[in-house]
């Protein structure tokens, strides 16, 4: 299949990116100068790589030559031609590349130069899914669900700055943007997984009806990894990591989220503000 | 009514604000010391004034003693006690009141002392829900909806830091978070008023069908109004003026916004952010 073609459009789920490009490699396949585009979702877990990284390393032949598209944009929709606006990251030359060839009338392309901050968005959003999902489940509202995506942004940016991204990319297609289709959407497997979670099921229950993917349940280890590699309280990831790794029931968790005492609400964030590069 | 009583709680449409502190001052009921909490959204046409300014000017009595209250928290929401978290801004002293006063088991009341941008960001994300109900009403996707509230966002952090708003509040649950509950709640009336106009409706016809006021609708004037004021360049604000108040059709409106050239994602918003106060 990737004969002589000049870009390979990665879109496998992110537990397999790996295992994927070491066959690629070993294929010699690549055409010279062949470039990716990387959709897949997710940060390796333990090694805490992005997938940009797992595909350079698994066939360094794309070192330097991987970009990836994010955004808020189900297949479903796009395939319908509903109006969608995603944004290109990736190497300096590429991200205009990534324009020339998916930009049309219907799919609107944005382009980012903060590669770290894009593709970590992609990834941790999946996390908040889960976890809103789980607040449909327990029979909260639309309150407590604009709440959780709320303080999970301010999650998703203390994390990502402290990796080196820029926090306004969080205020952008691949961050908000994205949180917001992928926590509310009737559509998204990651809001299902939690569904399942808050209505009782245990993790291996839940995942076990799932017939499609939930990439925030690798994702949420790995971004408890994340913050303890820098240290950060992060009390949504830290909720879910217990409900899904380590059998807390769901109804407990959230308890022990809302029994936290109320704050200046930027308090946690500001000093990631001012240490985000401009 | 308001003999006697320590807090005032203000609550009518933001139109009728000026007259009822007028009536209030009329009366000279106030209590000495008393103070106000108001959860009134909206900028005063005209005089682009804020409704803590609004009663400040019309009962001098109350000026520096408001406070407000803003945050993803629909009514009916709290009144069942699920699960909602919301923001107090105002006078120094006075939001640790507001805590005292509502903060609660199923109501978590955070304090933000960006005063400006919390009272800005609850006025402007009524005219995105506008927007994003007129994307509903055209059979648009959740993907046009998370595109034009991301871009919205945009859009109110280059008007709020403009007005001496802090860029932070904006990720916040007042900016955010109301933005994502007025957008997607099938309660809100602002996005029904959008989905109206979006349906092939005049203004006149969809205000004539609406049973409670759409904020939204008096909001996108002075939202123009604070573009035009600052000489910013803000398009779904732009469109959505021409729709409301000259007649263009939301269809061809909604292509106008779509036909503009991509650009970097950021490229509008990154002066405001480094400008930010801190």
């Amino acid at each position: 299949v990737l004969s002589d073609r000049p870009m390979v459009l990665n879109a496998v789920p992110s537990t397999h990116v790996r295992a994927t490009f070491n066959a690629v490699r070993s294929t010699g396949a690549l055409a010279a100068g062949a470039w990716a585009v990387s959709v897949s979702k997710g940060i390796e877990n333990d090694s805490l790589k992005r997938m940009s990284e797992v595909i350079s390393e698994a066939a360094p032949a794309l070192a330097g030559r991987v970009a990836v598209l994010a955004g808020p944009s189900h297949a479903e929709e796009v395939a319908r031609a509903l109006p969608t606006a995603v944004v290109a990251a990736g190497p300096d030359g590429l991200r205009e590349k990534l324009v020339d060839v998916f930009n049309a009338d219907h799919l609107r392309v944005y382009t980012n130069p903060d590669f770290v901050g894009v593709e970590l968005c992609g990834a941790l959003k999946n996390v908040f899914a889960v976890a809103c999902g789980i607040s449909d489940g327990l029979g909260f509202g639309d309150n407590t669900k604009a709440a959780l995506m709320t303080r999970g942004l301010n999650e998703m940016v203390r994390l990502g700055v402290s990796e080196g991204a820029q926090v306004i990319t969080f205020l952008g297609l691949a961050g908000l943007g994205d949180l917001i289709v992928t926590c509310t959407s009737r559509h998204s497997r990651n809001r299902s997984l939690g569904e399942k979670l808050g209505q009782g099921k245990t993790t291996v229950q839940a995942l076990a009806e799932m017939t499609m993917v939930a990439e925030g349940y690798p994702t949420s280890k790995s971004a408890q990894q994340l913050a303890d590699r820098h240290k950060l309280d992060l009390p949504i990831i830290s909720e879910l990591y217990r409900i899904l790794y380590e059998g807390k029931p769901a109804r407990n968790a959230m308890r022990d989220l809302l029994s936290r005492p109320p704050v200046p609400e930027m308090m946690h964030i500001q000093s990631f503000i001012q240490q985000s590069p401009a």
